[in-house]
């Protein structure tokens, strides 16, 4: 089964790696990171590298797609090659996923028009501008298509797949593996939960490299 | 406020990618990955590798070590280069910390005799022979040493250090930057909660590559 995972400039590390942890342990994946050229990819802020092991014209099919997100995604929206080799994907996959600002890439691709998909919450604009309906789940299933909310959610996701994909005790057993017992100090994961001044600096920017996603 | 991790073969990338992810927010936060040579690092079972922009030798000093874990830290627990650069790192941080099996290599060199401390569940007789005491918490400090348990936990210990370094306020905003409002479909996430199945399952092996800490 493999399962390819996308690099592009400026992409969001988590959003890839979370679910990443999870899938390597289903008894039958092959996991690879692919790029428009092979070696390492940058995030934002270039702190982190992942290496890309194949180029797009490598794989031309997999079981499993999924397309991580990150402040790198609205410059693709318009990339021919890589919309290209999306829908090339998702013409044979077993499941189509997305994580955070991913699902904007499925969505530019004509993947998502006329469906429910979710995506990171400050996002909302743009993936409903491709014709998708934002719905804010934390992960949400249309069929093939399995779209996840802003870069942590992947891992949710994840869990889910790798039950449908195997089985539930499998899916608990990768859970127990990587001991994913959440405990989150605090109670601000979402627009709905985080207090006000929390959202007040946010959007005044934490950082130079912003906007975030 | 540089911030160090070090990456070795075999190393977990969640480890190190999930407090990545929350401390580069940090307004003055640099981060740099670290190993005994620069390049790409790769982790078990190859797909993923992290590129070190930095060799130990190249640093020394930082405010805060972060110490991943993952299968190849076993192999390490003699290595007295490692040891001897994050016993430099402790001697002028702010804060020591560990993600998972990475509290093995503090206990190796020494950081963590006398002290409480938690890693994977899986490793706790390892870390129990350098003279710490296990505590099945998430999240242990103990002065400016910080543990974190096996893999996922390093999200936790990150906005637990965020909001320590910087304020709540800073945290909560960066856990709605991530969206890390956490929804695992399944309850397996510790040996207290996983269902006999799932246990009985891990403990034969999901993969080739196991065992998996």
């Amino acid at each position: 089964m493999r399962i390819a995972i996308p690099l592009f400039d400026r992409f969001t590390a988590l959003d890839a790696v979370g679910p990443y942890e999870v899938l390597k342990f289903l008894p039958e994946a092959e996991i690879v990171f692919v790029a428009a050229e092979s070696g390492p990819v940058r995030d934002v802020p270039t702190w982190l590298a992942i290496t890309a092991d194949a180029t797009f014209n490598d794989v031309g099919s997999c079981d499993v797609l999924l397309v991580p997100g990150g402040p790198g995604s609205r410059a693709l929206l318009g990339d021919d090659q890589l919309l290209a080799w999306i829908r090339r994907m998702h013409q044979e996959s077993t499941w189509t996923t997305s994580v955070c600002t991913g699902s904007l890439l499925l969505a530019a691709a004509g993947l998502l028009t006329g469906l429910s998909a979710t995506t990171h919450w400050a996002a909302v604009d743009v993936l409903e501008s491709f014709g998708a309906t934002y719905t804010p789940d934390r992960v949400v299933f249309q069929g093939k298509i399995v779209t996840a909310a802003g870069v942590s959610s992947g891992i949710d996701m994840a869990l889910e797949l790798a039950a449908r994909i195997a089985d539930q005790t499998t899916a608990e057993a990768i859970q127990l593996a990587i001991e994913y017992d959440p405990q989150p100090p605090f109670d601000a994961g979402s627009l709905a939960k985080a207090p006000q001044p929390a959202k007040d600096l946010l959007s005044k920017g934490l950082r130079r490299f912003e906007r975030t996603q």
